[in-house]
């Protein structure tokens, strides 16, 4: 038997609500066990009654059935805000940490705290700050990516060039491309964004050039520095890749302070299963959102991969749900799309998005004229 | 159509394995996607014959059925050295970014290449460094954390001394004890390196103090530093919070120089789907190696997870299979664990291992004397 602590906390709690899978015993039994997992990790009966049993294990707040029969349960469970102790590394442990390591249970969304709103102020622009960037007050707002890899930088740049031409407003990085020795970082970053620039001043437009600063270590701000003095617009990095904080401490840079767009590479797994990892709505809505993206690239339904109008539907929602003050983000679907795809998302998605359309973009016959048409059907929603 | 591209690249490729669900011919479709998905993400068929078909794609080296029908099929792909660019954040996209995105394709394994094994040297010690710093060229060593999160750091301290006084060679924090406001990481290491130095003082022995420095962005470094100025013997990290990268960062480090821990948290959904995501031996085992850990913990099976004794083989396979000279290291199974299981444990694993043993150790009647009988266990071995 251990004591049981005595510490003093500010009874202020945080929650994450969790999908369990099994009978209403087996998934209470879950739930009981994740109160557990995700604080103390220690046999709660040897723990003497006092301030450990009563704050710091987690709490279930609710406990109901998720829907429909087969569904399974959703239990709410509350955590001490100081057991997360201010960092975006253990807020994310503590909701989701070892769990991980447990079949059939499902984080399905958070609900955080005022103070943990204040810690995570979120995006540094937001769909407000992009839309005013762009100015485009209404319109959904267009990206495409320069590629594919193993052209050379000119050839690249000038991609960069037309879709800037034809009136994308953000030309990113393909998220394959890094510091290869084939294609250098700062050589297509200097490029794109004069190529970019050189179209801005012949349209009047406001494109951007957005460049892959996901890479090891402190080599992401050090490409994230080169950005901001070279002039791009906003940054691409992948949070399954470099971890989400590096997505906040980038967004929370005042000497960077640029737009950033979250790539979802190395991240697909946590929505593969629909009994354990991660919900769509809390991965690519509310997560990416907390740390700081402005956007969230996920893989639209009906493109090359498996998401379901369903699940991008509840991306848009978390990009947009109330989170104390935190501004909502764009969803920004992508992965194989069309042209042709653009009325139905705009039915699914409304205007509030931005288009990811790639290699698409090249079965046209010329470059501007495909981006223009593209600007064009955007302008008309 | 764009060019084909005329880079020139050196011919050496490494390869990843994966295994693909579905009928033969879905199967090498979702290969030869693959190839593109990782690489240039582009319809092929809009580029030009040229190097990039040649060697940017990705290459199917051998396609063949995974083993027991029903078990879908295995398909070696490799990819040119140059696409990895060098880093270890680039690597893991080659190898799984996008996918991650795939249902049905599991990462089976990694087959890498010599520059690539010469710029990623893996762990720092490894299980021959390991040893030769606990004076334990046979035995088991053993590891057990402080906890439960809510006791005081004077109480947590206090378990440390216990423990090395009983002869556990690796005492680490637990893994949800980070900096919070109840127990600063600071004031923690500097009690708990004191209380094993003592230990150890009156023991002769050799136990280390081994403090989490998962924390965000650069705090991590200034974690690790401090923990070597301070005298502890190791680091405890978990890749899935900031990325492997971190890892390889902090084993390379020559000014901070310590063992590292791999620590599995928010890593389990990547296991969790035996028919996406990536396998046990590629994640706990190859990844974590790679990444320069020198032990990696994962759960034990007849534990509280779900990990199977298959499982937890094939990760120890992985910590010492043959990686162009990156050096072994330790499979760490723990998870509420009890010493009752230690004999099946040596059958499974064998010597070569760190026994974690958490919250059981309370259940004895005196911590030093719990931790001695387990120290004489792995002795006796």
């Amino acid at each position: 038997m251990v004591p049981g602590g005595s510490l003093e906390l500010s009874g202020e709690r945080f929650a994450a609500v969790y999908r369990i899978t099994g009978d209403e015993s087996q998934a209470r039994q879950r739930a009981r066990e994740i109160t557990v997992e995700q604080t103390i990790e220690f046999p709660a009966e040897l723990v003497a009654p006092g301030a450990i049993h009563d704050h710091v294990l987690g709490r279930i707040e609710s406990f109901q059935p998720a829907g429909a029969p087969g569904r399974g349960w959703e239990a709410t469970i509350s955590y001490a805000l100081e057991v997360a102790g201010g960092e975006l590394t253990q807020l994310i442990n503590v909701v989701f940490g070892n769990v991980s390591l447990v079949p059939g249970i499902r984080l399905e969304r958070l609900e955080l705290s005022p103070s943990l709103h204040e810690r995570f102020r979120g995006p540094r622009f937001g769909r407000r700050g992009l839309r005013r960037m762009f100015d485009a007050p209404r319109r959904p707002l267009l990206a495409t990516a320069i590629k594919p890899m193993g052209l050379s930088t000119p050839e690249l740049a000038g991609f960069a060039h037309r879709f800037a031409l034809g009136g994308i407003d953000v030309v990113k990085d393909d998220h394959g491309l890094t510091d290869q020795s084939f294609g250098r970082y700062r050589e297509r970053l200097l490029r794109c964004v004069e190529q970019v620039e050189l179209a801005n001043r012949k349209t009047g437009g406001r494109s951007i050039f957005m460049p892959n600063v996901t890479a090891d270590g402190g080599e992401v701000f050090e490409r994230a520095h080169l950005a901001r003095e070279a002039g791009a617009g906003g940054l691409l990095v992948a949070p399954g890749l470099v971890g989400f904080d590096t997505v906040r401490a980038l967004a929370e840079d005042d000497a960077i302070a640029l737009p950033i767009l979250s790539h979802p590479s190395y991240q697909g797994t946590y929505v593969a299963g629909r009994e354990s990892g991660i919900s769509h709505y809390a991965l690519f809505g509310q997560l990416a959102r907390l740390a700081g993206a402005d956007g969230s690239i996920f893989p639209n339904y009906g493109g090359r991969f498996a998401f379901t109008r369903e699940d991008c539907r509840s991306i848009a929602e978390g990009t947009a749900v109330e989170m104390g003050g935190v501004e909502p983000i764009f969803p920004a679907p992508g992965g194989g799309m069309s042209l042709e795809q653009i009325p139905d998302m705009l039915a699914t998605y409304g205007r509030e998005l931005i288009f990811l359309i790639g290699g698409a973009l090249h079965r046209g016959e010329d470059l501007v004229a495909t981006s223009a048409h593209f600007r064009r059907l955007a302008e008309e929603m």
